[in-house]
């Protein structure tokens, strides 16, 4: 056992301890399924602590970055629970950003060794070169011999990982975490608004979100977790963690496919898993089509945006419990819970559906969040004053690796500013209206890009709408609407203003309308920088 | 809101948050349920908030004790609320104890305020002129003019507590706690083994006991907590934080019937409450004798002893659902808890309840535990040597205040010792055997007390049965047993005897036996010093 202990009573908090207490109460139950492969706590367990073992040998030092391109496998899994074991950071990386989005987080974060499922090696390897800090590059898949391996003229070791982890001998190392405040790994924001960021998080904050995250989504042995969500998206919401502290059972999924999840609800028995919206409407769409409804009561957790009125009509009328939440990369995932109060149960669809909403109130035992102004001073609880959103407490980040002014800039004043605005209900409860960097200012008024995306999605010809501001001599700002029409469906510019002049005061309604396909980052967030951007080129071109 | 966050992500760990969070969630939810009197969290924010308010104007300062002498009335649940809140230190007080004891507390703690309910005022009146430290004086019940203040003869200001309550005025204040290290509360052991120590617990601690007994025991915003444990006992085993955490409703009760109980299980809606086997021993002979059952699936949690297996059959067949923990008031309550296997399920009754009577592994992210022999090694995991068994993490007290020598005692080799003898199952659970103190060495061998008493338990006759060993001349010591008879049973001691011998090796039967009511702390446990003092005065005097 450790030696980590000063006092009998001063012991770090970290999620590496779940695994250690999981084993020995459930060893035989099933910790991971991933396809046709199977195994109990007890192998993974094993497999954790050859994995640690393994990369100890390998020279990984406490604090050192592990980096992983990988998508939802077992790997995944097993990543998150050894490297915090022995004290290195994980670095988790999107598998859909590019080469060279790759070797800048790569190059950040200064990884030393990189695990790669082999889907991705191809793209991967070519990128190596520019990469001097990895000096070993672990594949996951075929396990046969890595193919690509002539092309890497630096001295990277490649290891198959299978074969690999079985040559490291099973002798269980002990939780070597010194200080809570430890960073556990890095994830890099999503870039909606810009390029990346690396946050850092740490034991501390890693164990008491995953433990708000029990509590709140009452995960309990008896649980069966759906890997919809990416597990190296914001810490996959400490889920990782949360669902190995109670001994639910994994359920890995590579890919987001509507037919596959119904068919794993079914088979396994899934209890809960997250999404975001645009993945809930893909499986209500897939069940309408089929005629069928969700076997069993699922828990829902989604967030990235609000659940629409009518997919939370959909999605209940199948069988689905929806929780809204709603948190960012820098707060572990979830810092916020539309908490549901009973009450709210009788009241009709709509104003259910207006409650759901809304992104609530903190999770238990994360910290606090208030609403302000641009001086700083709390918003008015009126539901109508728009504020920038404000959080701190245990559920935060430590910062920004390796970029202080960010960091300042994000923690000016003792808070954590989240650059999303919304409005503070008077029963506490927020409800976001749009990011900061996405507000319109018209004449003076501000408009919610949301509230008119939200119009627009009305309409049934509207299939997905991005409204941003564009510059006006007159007004200084005006919104415009970029538009995805429903397929097989035609509407006219001119139709949907009149659709928008009867719903929303004159000054919000968008003087310009196009028509085109959104660009999206990664995780499926429209990219209004990118429209900004293209409109100045447009106007610097005309001018 | 508090200036206590030195960085955004810096914030101290205390139960104190969770009411803060719950008022947002649930103001409606109904909080308090104490006989005809009912109110929301609305309501219990504002009452702990005066409370907290007034307790700052009476002069108390951060870390000053705060006492209280109550049964499980609001009063007591508005304490364990407002207390922490403001930064003081509670110090809640065995009702049962008598004058002299309170005194020492009293005193030993330095109180500088405190609480009583009226029901023990006459009790505690005269002992307050041997507390010089108390300035004043809390009276909770009839709220009328309290009728023995003329007693007291030094300056001790008599307060009736609801009124005081009303005078302050409803202030939010903000949570005052400056470190997450620093104390919550003092708790007074109960004195099985000799004098009470003072325990001290701290905020971090009780924020995490708080977060895993939620986790363990399922606690969530349906939950209906029936107040059967006393909240003086062991910080109630923190369910005055974890049930407000989730917005739970505390349903309290003075005093423990089984016919009350039973009826607000039905009445309110119990889903959990806490109780030692002489509690459920009650409540069982209870809905015997009415031919009833329970209302409903209610979670009973059950320590201070193993739950018996006939016991056990009957609380599922009334259909209770028990799960056992064990603890001490050094680590918040429960430390260990009986993990269930669904695999258990499947098995006979009797070897189900020899697995339920086992204490287990620790609770989710408390700590860790060993079992070691008299040179901390630690013994086989082998279910047939018993050890000591050793504590250590964030479940852990501080120390036992203003006693360094116990506390340097109790934390020797960084572990804490909590003077409970178990063996190691080879699947990691724990099971007691008996106290350190109370094992009995007999021509060399171990003689678990506790092993000979559950023998003798079996005999029909039995009601209740304490083992000590006494002093031989050739063996060094040897077994006795004190009883007592079921009422209107008789029984001899040959026949007790005879029974012993069938089911025990020899030099393991008592080779006296008496019969007697058995002494016993005012939590319920058997003084077994006492009856070893009662023997080594009668061997004195035939001597
Ligand atoms: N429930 C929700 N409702 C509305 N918006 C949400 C919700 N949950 C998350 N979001 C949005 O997602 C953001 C967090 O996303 P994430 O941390 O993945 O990266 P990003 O902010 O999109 O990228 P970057 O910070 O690099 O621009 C929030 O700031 C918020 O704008
Ligand atoms: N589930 C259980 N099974 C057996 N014994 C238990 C169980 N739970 C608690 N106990 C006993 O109760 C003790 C803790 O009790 P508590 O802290 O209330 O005071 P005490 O130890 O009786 O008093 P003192 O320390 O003053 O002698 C444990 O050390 C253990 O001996
Ligand atoms: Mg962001
Ligand atoms: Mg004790």
């Amino acid at each position: 056992m450790s030696s980590l202990y000063h006092q009998p009573f001063q012991a770090p908090l970290t999620p590496a301890s779940f695994l250690e207490r999981t084993v020995v109460a459930f060893p035989d139950r099933v910790a991971v399924v991933e396809g046709n492969t199977r195994y109990t706590y007890r192998t993974l367990y094993e497999r954790v602590h050859r994995l640690a073992r393994g990369l100890y040998r390998l020279g990984v030092q406490r604090g050192d970055r592990v980096a992983a391109v990988v998508p939802n496998t077992k790997l995944a899994l097993e990543l998150h629970l050894a490297v915090p074991l022995m004290g290195a950071v994980l670095v988790p990386i999107n598998v859909r950003l590019k080469s060279k989005e790759m070797s800048y987080i790569l190059n950040h974060s200064e990884a030393v060794v990189l695990f790669v499922d082999d889907t991705y090696a191809e793209r991967l390897v070519p990128c190596l070169e520019e990469v001097p800090s990895v000096r070993v590059l672990i594949v996951d898949g075929t396990d046969k011999h890595f193919p690509t391996t002539r092309h890497i003229e630096q001295p990277v070791d490649v290891l198959p990982y299978e074969s690999w982890l079985h040559s490291v001998p099973f002798d269980p190392m002990s939780v070597s975490v010194q200080d809570e405040w430890d960073l556990i790994s890095i994830h890099y924001t999503s870039g909606t608004t810009g390029r990346p960021k690396g946050v850092m998080l740490h034991h501390r904050g890693a164990f008491i979100n995953a433990f708000s995250e029990i509590v709140e989504m009452n995960l309990s042995p008896d649980s069966v977790y759906l890997w919809t969500l990416p597990m190296f998206h914001a810490a996959g919401w400490c889920f990782p963690w949360a669902a190995t502290a109670v001994g639910a059972t994994h359920v890995l999924l590579r890919k987001v496919e509507a037919s596959r999840i119904v068919q794993l609800i079914e088979s396994e028995g899934i209890t809960h898993f997250c999404a975001a919206p645009p993945v809930l409407t893909m499986i209500s769409q897939y069940l309408e089509s089929e005629r069928t409804g969700l076997p069993g009561t699922v828990h829902i957790i989604t967030a990235a945006a609000p659940p629409s009125p009518a997919l939370l009509r959909k999605l209940e009328s199948f069988g689905a419990k929806v929780t809204h939440v709603y948190g960012l990369t820098e707060v572990y995932g979830p810092f916020t819970i539309n908490e549901w109060r009973k009450e709210w149960d009788a009241l009709p669809d709509n104003q259910r559906a207006e409650l759901k909403a809304r992104q609530g109130i903190p999770y238990i035992g994360l910290g606090e969040l208030t609403v302000v102004d641009d001086k700083m001073r709390q918003v008015p609880k009126d539901g109508l004053t728009m504020g920038e959103v404000l959080m701190r407490g245990n559920g935060v980040m430590l910062g920004y690796y390796k970029d202080e002014e960010a960091t300042a800039q994000a923690f000016h004043g003792g808070w954590f500013h989240t650059g999303d605005l919304a409005v503070w209900h008077a029963d506490g409860y927020i409800e976001l209206k749009d990011r900061q960097k996405d507000i319109i200012i018209s004449g003076g008024e501000n408009i919610s890009s949301v509230e008119v995306e939200r119009v627009l999605l009305e309409h049934p010809s509207v299939l997905e709408v991005a409204v941003i501001g564009i510059p006006d001599r007159k007004w200084g700002e005006v919104p415009k609407a970029f538009i995805t029409v429903q397929p097989g469906e035609c509407v006219s510019v001119e139709e949907l203003q009149t659709f928008c002049r009867k719903r929303l005061a004159h000054f919000k309604c968008p003087k310009e309308i196009e028509f085109c396909e959104l660009p999206k980052t990664n995780t499926g967030k429209v990219q209004k920088h990118l429209l900004r951007e293209k409109e100045r080129e447009k106007q610097l071109n005309t001018n």
